[in-house]
């Protein structure tokens, strides 16, 4: 156990998507993301879900642990995605890298840039 | 005006706060960020706010033009705070910079880490 602040892991990354299904089906990302928070073991403690009128999204769900956060871009076969967890009672840097490998499996997609920072 | 997607700013700072009732009164944030929409048009799409036991609060605000994120840590009297605009409709850069500016003042903070990504 980490007693002491330990900074975390963000990870920024931008994603190009070839069916846009995914970009345009809030729910769906919604469902996704509840069973990553079960696998991974973390809390939700709330959501903001928008969808524009183009059917392109943006959600934000604040966890125990920080955040994740995505913007879709379906006119341009895109998405930006935030994980960040904090590493308040254990080290979860792994946890953030492998989550968003597990997005990038659901949404079937190729990466255009790759941040990783710690904070 | 911008017509194709051009990358947009992300700011990820850490901030050191002496005084700590900024870092527990979550509704004096969320009326600060209501002056900093107004201030720079910008539109918010929604917002989730959450209270910890502590009184530590996370917030997320979804923007039109992406998010501001933010985790207070009273007990180590540090906060982590994400301001991100795309580029859809224009260079919205200078205007993330400027607003990271206005928090810390907000705050009296000190930085301890300050990240640009273009994303």
């Amino acid at each position: 156990m980490i007693t002491n602040y330990s900074p975390g892991l963000h990870k920024l990354v931008t994603l190009e998507v070839q069916k846009i299904e995914k970009l345009i089906e809030s729910a769906k990302f919604v469902d996704y993301t509840e069973s990553i928070l079960e696998k991974y073991s973390l809390e939700k403690v709330g959501i903001s879900i928008h969808d524009f009128e183009n059917n392109s999204f943006t959600i934000a769900v604040c966890l125990k642990e920080s955040h994740i956060c995505i913007h879709t871009w379906p006119e341009f076969n895109q998405l930006t995605l935030d994980v960040y967890l904090c590493n308040y009672l254990q080290d979860n840097s792994q946890k953030v890298k492998t989550i968003v490998n597990d997005y990038i499996q659901f949404f079937n997609a190729s990466i255009i840039t790759d941040h990783e920072i710690y904070r």
